[in-house]
């Protein structure tokens, strides 16, 4: 039977996809991209478009538009499971491509939980990819953990005594799409005397990738989306 | 000038690493890998051994002996970045090889910290890679997080109250190393009605992996030290 396979594409850089990435996407009949807007094509396809043969291959890019619920595109992800579902009926293998990891914040989390639903007897196999926050460590120089040390992950919407206690209980704290509540992040990180202990990294893996260690710098400033924020307890 | 580059090779399956590490590997002039035990031979270095030309490149295996404490290790950490350091002056690349993704736990933090120290004129390059968490998600069909999801990475030393708190906070929690506490961590999931909201992995990507969501029939068992538990809220 046909597979449909969840493919991480990693941050950017098309040498950081994996081995095996790079041969299913070589090999299936049919690759899902997707899109948030029609006009700006789709970021995940640009990275792989070096491994495809569209002689051969069928690109579907998918269209998800930006809005505020990512409940108001349900009709947009179950549309988008049905034109899978038709190519695996088919008896054609299909990729869907995602940035980063698909089980760590992608949009491919929304369509499999559509294909659970939906199509249960559809056999799907995950392929990881290197998450934009491992990508952000590398560059950047700054390790996530050693040994004991414990890791936390927040999304950006979180209070500030939450970030606090974060803060205080684990050894890292990364903050994702930390753009819209920077200013009052740093607020928060220069109150407990640590705006030295954070590196911003954005658009990692990209040609636009900036890491920042001066977080003071960045206060007040339009901030890219695709950002976020490592702070470590001690020294960088 | 010569470079250091620290590769992830990703948790086992040479399939795993990535396009990146992959040319490093075959391109560098010295392959350092790690090893516990000398007579167990290094695993990262049987993951990788496909890549490489021993008539051109030379493979330094690095024996760092089993040691409760790590800070006993530090003469062998020393003498191996000398090993290193010698190489790079003779104007050589080498590539510092380490299961999983170089800054989330690995054993190369440890060299990294005495390149830093005692040759900061060294030129290093991070590769991530895929790490054992991403890979557990990926075979257990356990996302991570999705939205706007947080999540905990523990290593295995944590009280029970502590654990209780963040398992209450986070929607994931991932503990690491989970074989030595195993009973105590399921009788506390049991406690909050939780024992079916995780997934126990061991080896993943390797020829042994397993994936356990019968937590309870693990209870008393000897676990793999290669082994974690992933805890969700909600059902997996």
């Amino acid at each position: 039977m046909a597979v449909v396979y969840a493919v991480g594409v990693g941050p950017g850089d098309p040498e950081l996809l994996t081995r095996k990435a790079e041969r299913i996407l070589r090999s299936v009949d049919v690759i899902c991209a997707p899109t948030g807007a029609a006009e700006a094509g789709s970021y995940a396809l640009s990275i792989v478009e070096p491994f495809l043969d569209r002689s051969r291959q069928e690109v579907l890019v998918q269209l998800f538009p930006m809005v505020k619920d990512q409940k108001g595109l349900d009709p947009f992800w179950e549309e988008a499971a049905d034109q899978v579902a038709e190519r695996i009926a088919q008896g054609k293998d299909v990729a869907f491509i995602t940035i980063g990891d698909p089980f760590l914040y992608s949009t491919y989390l929304y369509i499999h939980r559509i294909f659970l639903a939906k199509y249960p007897e559809i056999r799907i196999e995950i392929v990881p990819g290197i998450s934009s926050i491992l990508a952000a460590s590398a560059v950047s120089g700054v390790p996530l953990g050693l040994a004991a040390e414990k890791i936390a992950i927040l999304p950006a919407a979180y209070e500030d005594a939450e970030l606090k206690r974060t803060l205080e209980e684990f050894d890292t704290v990364i903050l994702m799409k930390v753009s819209r509540v920077f200013d009052r992040v740093y607020a928060l990180l220069k109150e407990l005397g640590r705006e030295r202990q954070g590196v911003f990294v954005r658009r990692v893996g990209s040609e636009e990738e900036e890491v920042h260690f001066d977080l003071e710098a960045l206060v007040g400033q339009k901030l890219d989306y695709l950002s976020m924020l490592i702070v470590k307890k001690g020294a960088l």
